[in-house]
């Protein structure tokens, strides 16, 4: 994941400039009207279309993936009426999660996190709900919302027969959902960790360790805020969420709370590996001191001794005694034994 | 205890679908109808026996345990009205404890933590409750609730010349205390760890305190939202909860704080103890090294004197001093004394 | 300390039982009736007397000391129409501090802490407040008390010239300042622990240091709840505390408040101090290892050039040259003096 | 940035004194009068045309750079009534971002940061919003300003058919904003720094970990409040700020939001950090004893058994063994084996 | 700083109980009655005159230092019907700051620290506010007020022409602006200390270290509930402050945060710099046990070689080649620049 993970002007610059950022997956606008009976699908819509969607009684779905072309959102804002600022929002991806709630439209935005060959990505998913209409910008490319579109696209379930606060129900549960898979892979990762801690604590544990630690604070930082969102999704008292939809955004309120606590909890069991792992550090250098030092001090007065009687000194009587050199073999068998057991003693054998 | 502890749905399934989690416990089911003068208790009920269990004067326990088989809460939610979502939360365990007020009933979530073979173990209880009737679905084999079924066959105490309401306290104030006894045994383990850090620190205890550490952590996680689904259970003004009940629920709200007071100050206590551990190798290694430093700078210089009249020159006077050898004996008791009081002096003896 | 110090009953037990916990003080139950003429005492009064006594215009202090025996305490419960739950409360000494409001009484649950022989010691003082009466249930010996029954003996001061809130105030008084002697006692050995840190570590430090530790944060726990209770006895509405008393009450709450800022504040000195023991054992560490490594980098290159002129081969030239011994000593004199340069300039001498 | 950072006035000075604090920026006044049409400048006005720019239609905004000027500020002070001491907090600069609301005029305070040279400068701008009046005082030399009087001089956007309050809206803009090119920067040494630690962690690390820390620290400091400062600045129910307004400060107030949450993530990252590299120096450390230990337990012995046969007794059999010499080498092999053979079980080679 | 810094009367004294505590600095009772016109000053009133002020229009300063004298204090109690446990709390200093609304009085206590011989003082101020009078007690020798003394005596700028709640102000900006000199040493002394760690950490960084924490806790302690004191008495809805003066009493709130702000972020320097200290013994502890090892490791095999060819075996083939001795100079040179190599290789060297 980015550190700084933010694109923005200039300070200075005039609001609602738009400008693009690098590149991207392709725009792609696809306008989805159903009703209980049917669904049509018209890809890339002229805003005359997206004008008569409005209008008629089907509920309508604009969705847009790979948000990359200030032109084509300029057009669109136009046409559905929305907020300059908040369309700068729609393409300096790296937004804070919010809610704002403008004249016509409520704007959402959110983070919807998946993995990548093993990293972590963010799409900012931007959402205007309006009366009988919803907008989504992904700023990816909106794989994971194919299965809502999916069940429109077959009636599946209730989604068809139900206004559109039900299919901001879908890709907001949709959303919030998609970090169980991650964190739950995530956990397995913090779960073999620990083992390796516990068991077998090697150089390369630190690296990992490190890298879980700073995705887990990235991820807080990008999830956190998604509760407070949809809570103040829930009270707001406004004919935008329908009382029959309270207990379904209440859900995925307790959902997105799941989420923090799980982000909380790992980024306290990966705090305590990281004492367990210094621990284990220091006990690992107690060991080899240890040998050292036994090794050491048995044999550094052994040596002394033997090196006595190498000295070359004519008047040395000990030299001359028939059994001295057995004499000293048993003075430092009694020496060496003596330490041995001193050290048995302060149990560092 | 599990990390992730979650059972999920892949993102994007329409809310409501119930589907089954592997193995587990047989379901059975139980209706009890009780009043001051009787209780009878049915086996496996059937649709009809519980509408008509509803319709009567009678209290009603429909008391389900192995919540494992999706066909059969699929029937009772029917049968009672439940919410889609709330029976998708009875069968997904491993929820966070809350507390929501639907139409008819109210649904709490609880955990019923105890220890399985040294193990803690979540049980989680789901329990609706409505005019005159209780649903509790426990996900394991829920013999924590036997006292109170004794009670009501038994007409021991007040519980049957009670409502539900009465029940509800009882059940709740079982999976609250349950918690107890396995802190005592925590407190035990904790207070026999502190022991050992004091008096005899070695390698073993980091790996106890570290799963004592995140047991406690993932209890917390479990019990901690218990405190507010209880004192949200007291604030609602409905009539759930009769006014001569509140002092009752108010003692499991006592109880719930004292529940997350006692881990919180394990936990503190644990991490002292850690610091305590970690200074305590450091002492260890103090020790060490002082003993080889004392060793090595004793014999080290003797050794290099030793050394020195080790040498072959023809020409080295001091060799063919009379008492050359005695005297360089001399040298080094006085050297070694010398250094002996030095360590004296610094205190490494 | 004790670390779980809570008593409970298995859970599942029908609330309101009342049961014997090992053994204790003996139950020493005491009526003061007191009015600003006179005070009358009778120990162990009889049902009738204590019925008298509340329906008398005199304002009754029923003391009752060493809380150990269900039976006189369900009497007195009947006599006085206490709660149940809180009679459980009373006798299952290590609850929480907190206060309920029932129909006839507030029910206060107090700690008082005292050194016995160096060791804290908590005595759970359970205070009953209604209409003209106050009963206090003190675990201990409740010799905290004899000043305030000495000024209702007395008739010293204001206290018998007013009602039974006046009396609380004196006894919520005695429970608050009781901490202070202890704290500032505990103050006292924090400082000493600080000298001896900053001037001497050893190792019995880290025992005294976990010690204190641990006590402050049982104290935390024991003492942290009073301020709330104190705090709600002021802003509770009710006839039971007379405007003239707020602030009396107020003062206690200040004093409530201090006794948690100096926990809090100890708290945070030892685990300052704890860092700077750690820090002073690497410093320590350093000081030994400086030493060895000098004496070791001195000698061990000294000691191998005296070994080269120790060999025995035949043909060695500077063995046999007339000064060859004394220029070995001069260069052993210019590397060493070398060494301890280098040495001088890292500043490790 | 500096630690202390404050100007202040010897305690007991009476409020309002206004005194010249070292030397700084020259002070630069220009009064920009501006409507839809047109925008007028006029550098050092007199008091007499500040008075009648206040009372003609369109909306003026009094610019005053490098506050360095106590008489003129007291002029000013005085032409356009504002209170003593929002003068005295205008001069003293290093004051905490805060909003006050007069009679006539709000006052806000805020910090613009910015980099110069590597280093982090604050310049405070004091703003005073009155009816159809600005004026900022900007204690650096206001560059930071320079695209907004651009935008006025040429008309771009809307800024010149909108209020004071708009040009509020875009002063308060730049000023937030400012943080992100700063935090960008830091963000990118953060990542530098990261990758050095993981990869090669030496001694330089620990000064660089500890600046940026104490940077991000003071820069919390001067930051933190301008998030409180935004939000009374909307909640505030006066004429100050338009209705259509609340969207643009309401997104100042995201981006204030923001910079605080990247402040807080990258010190927690720097914290970890620090925690890696502390583990990595204990890895090395390790990494040294090792080779010390295996290097020593190796020889320390065989030199031991070399120097028995150096020892000159007259009485040694083994010494006149034909394969003595070779044997004692077979020895030594041996013993080197085994003890390499151990090294390696113990995963020390 | 005293640690514990509290006195206290014995638990169970009656409230109102007034005492003497030690020694300090003798009572100065000094009656200042102030008009727009004229300022008197009567020193050691008599309680006549002190009521005589109390009913004239003009403004009264009672002003007593050095609070040692219960019997006096009493005495002025009485005369301005001050409550009893307000006047226990003048005399037991140590006080947590604080506001208490009575009856016919504003009664505050507040801290003013000051530096004495490096040492950080704290004088408790106690303050009486009442109708056209205003009682100040200060437990030291209230030097820090002489500037408002002179303002009143020679009527510089407002105070004389404005009622005691500007007086008021007076005083409490004197006592919170006290914090700022303070702080501005210590910032200084932190500073020092920040070079001293990063350049060249000795063991006297521990206690310097070690002090200026312990001195940061025990002032916050102190100076952090006069933030609580100052918000209080300014939301206060009663006639005590005057509308026109809350500007004032907002910039001293103003002032107690960032003294507050200030402290914490010292605080957190320091324990970042003790972290700094720690890695840096960590290194330096690495530096010296490289030297160790590098010539240790080069030294001990080259000492066992020639140990080989000291010994005394009479077949030894090797000693007796021609070129023997130079062999084994050439084996010793090529193992010693192999080792170096090795320690480059590591970067050891």
């Amino acid at each position: 994941m980015e550190t700084f993970g933010k694109r923005y002007h200039p300070p200075g610059t005039p609001p609602g400039t738009l400008a693009r950022h690098g590149e991207g997956d392709t725009t792609r606008v696809c306008l989805l009207e159903y009703s209980s009976e049917q669904c049509t699908e018209t890809l890339a819509p002229t805003p005359e279309q997206c004008r008569a969607a409005m209008q008629n009684d089907r509920a309508d779905w604009l969705d847009v993936t790979g948000v990359n072309d200030p032109a084509a959102i300029r057009e669109l804002g136009e046409t559905f009426g929305l907020h300059p600022l908040a369309l700068e929002d729609v393409l300096n991806s790296g937004q804070r999660p919010k809610i704002d709630f403008h004249a016509k439209h409520a704007f959402l935005i959110l983070n919807l996190p998946h993995l990548i060959d093993d990293e972590i990505v963010l799409e900012q998913v931007s959402l205007f709900v309006g009366d009988g209409h919803l907008l989504s910008f992904c700023s990816g490319d909106g794989a994971a919302f194919e299965p809502v579109r999916q069940r429109l696209r077959q009636g599946f379930g209730r989604i068809r027969s139900r206004g559109v606060d039900y299919l901001l129900y879908a890709l907001v549960d949709v959303i919030i959902d998609s970090a169980f898979p991650l964190l739950e892979t995530l956990g397995e990762q913090i779960e073999d960790l620990e083992d390796q801690v516990l068991e077998n604590p090697d150089k390369s544990i630190l690296t990992t360790l490190h890298l879980l630690k700073r995705d887990l604070l990235l991820l807080r930082r990008a999830l956190w805020p998604q509760r407070e969102v949809i809570s103040r999704l829930i009270q707001h008292d406004a004919e935008l969420v329908d009382e029959t939809m309270r207990p379904y955004f209440s859900d995925c309120y307790d959902h997105a709370v799941q989420v923090i606590d799980l982000i909380e909890t790992y980024r306290e069991m990966l705090s305590g590996m990281l004492d367990i792992y210094l621990s284990s550090l220091s006990n690992r250098m107690n060991d080899i001191m240890r040998v050292l030092t036994v090794i050491a001090t048995l044999f550094i007065p052994l040596t002394f001794i033997v090196g006595v009687y190498g000295m070359n000194f004519v008047n040395m009587p000990e030299l001359r005694w028939r059994y001295g050199y057995f004499i000293v073999w048993g003075i430092m068998a009694v020496l060496a034994i003596a330490m041995l057991m001193a050290f048995k003693l302060r149990k560092w054998l």
